[in-house]
């Protein structure tokens, strides 16, 4: 299969510490967290301003790569599905959604909430989330 | 800065194939797409079904990963914003991300309606699309 290079632009930094307790989603009580970006990334935060809807993407770097298939949210009681119809972690490419909405931007730190991503989770992409069309 | 290996999983097929003439968005009148997926991964693909809302990752390999701002939908009279603000496919990270509708599922081909992404795009991930908490 081809490849290509995902560059990590940053890291989370969050309370949250344990895969293990950290909400499932980000709307289920995740809390308040910070995205430490490199400094030559920092052009591409200009125009975002608090209150914003973003989608942060990370790459869920405790997520195993040979998974194709799992219970979703580990209820055993729910049949084995293709990981394709979960959100598991465990997935070829283990990419995270994440939709967050912008508390705070400091230089090349973006401060969000809504974030289940545990501390030191790489950060690849921040997008502004797609509102109605005549929004765009 | 440090990288991850993103493995493409399969490729777009699709009657889109100018970037010129494609929608901006998959709402924005995009035809029906297939995601020929490889072999190996087709197992993840268990339990979609025809009406599933799904978001597929794209590579979107004909980005400029060098770019941190633009004018938004390139309408020079928006002011210079950074990529993070706008669903720019000009990014460090240009992945694509499109909400989509399960048309059908057969083997490793996946239909999908509302892809704007033109023929030839590499897939990442597919992930079912979250609707309300009651709902997972």
């Amino acid at each position: 299969m081809d490849a290509f290079e995902l560059r990590v632009l940053g890291y989370v930094r969050s309370p949250l510490t344990d895969p293990a307790h950290a909400p499932r989603q980000g709307d289920e009580g995740a809390p308040d967290a910070v995205l430490e970006l490199d400094a030559s990334v920092q052009p591409a935060l200009a125009g975002l301003e608090t209150g914003m809807a973003v989608v942060v993407l990370t790459w869920l770097h405790l997520g195993d790569r040979d998974t194709l298939a799992v219970h979703p949210r580990d209820d055993r009681s729910r049949p084995l599905t293709g990981v394709f119809a979960t959100r598991s972690p465990d997935r070829p490419n283990p990419i995270g959604l994440h939709r967050c909405e912008v508390l705070a931007v400091d230089g090349s730190r973006l401060t969000v909430r809504g974030l289940e991503a545990v501390d030191g989770t790489p950060v690849v992409d921040v997008k502004i989330a797609l509102g109605d069309v005549g929004e765009r």
